[in-house]
């Protein structure tokens, strides 16, 4: 993939902080709204979810998920340009030593100030959304089936 | 539900005109972002898709769907404050006669004129997607479960 789209994928991941996460539920997919923070390259998103959730409460029954994160509607002509990338997942909770665990919590107080209170509840924690494969809508008709590598590519840009 | 998130409801199905669409494929969730029209009445949302599309492809092998109406991110201190609803469907291939085709072929070009040239190509076609239930995230904590009932009374706002 050109280095163009590789930098367009970079911005899109790193721009939008919210996600749709498709999971599965009695058989079928279920879609949901969730805050999200990208690995530096790229190979794995975190969630701060609670336990009470139905889409925890289906990755914990069937790991593999979809997220998919498109660029906000900015109401243009035809919203089938917006750009889109959607990734497939492994989803686990989080296994990381105390550093790590410290690590992500600063990041994701940084980018969600609000979420300190979920850090005060027993029912939340991070789950690691490790990505198989992605599918990245650059615009019309541009269509691109990414690896792990191609994330890796376009985080290092 | 009271008459003031019903209303919340109405106004997000009729402002937002793109949603993530949830689909099974291989086992798995897929999610990707279409294009989308309401009924009237809620009870029914339409799409026009590809028969090359991987969610085209996916709908004809399982017709359990989950379609995802969300706010659009305004970068506010805390996303998970923003409204979105995760319709559960039924997905067909519409099947109506040329009177209610070209009506609704009517509606989709002056919601996205961009459009016209799928009236031209083969592999489109229109897709309904019949709600079965929903579920309404009218902000934190404020989690409703829908019947098609409930949707109906919002339309009527």
């Amino acid at each position: 993939m050109d280095a163009e789209t590789l930098g367009a994928l970079a911005r899109l991941v790193r721009k939008e902080r919210v996600a749709s996460l498709g999971t599965l539920r009695q058989g079928a997919p279920f879609v949901s709204l969730v805050a999200f923070l990208p690995q530096d390259d790229f190979g794995a998103f975190h969630l701060r979810v609670s336990r009470l959730a139905w889409h925890t409460q289906d990755m914990a029954r069937e790991a593999r998920v979809s997220l998919a994160i498109a660029e906000t509607d900015d109401g243009r002509t035809d919203p089938q340009t917006l750009m889109r990338v959607a990734l497939r997942c492994e989803a686990r909770p989080l296994e990381g030593g105390a550093a790590e665990l410290e690590r992500l919590k600063r990041a994701w107080l940084a980018r969600f100030p609000a979420s300190a209170v979920t850090f005060e509840l027993a029912d939340f924690a991070f789950w690691r959304l490790a990505v198989r494969d992605a599918r990245f809508v650059a615009g019309l008709g541009r269509t691109h089936n990414l690896a792990p590598a191609d994330l890796a590519a376009a985080a290092r840009l």
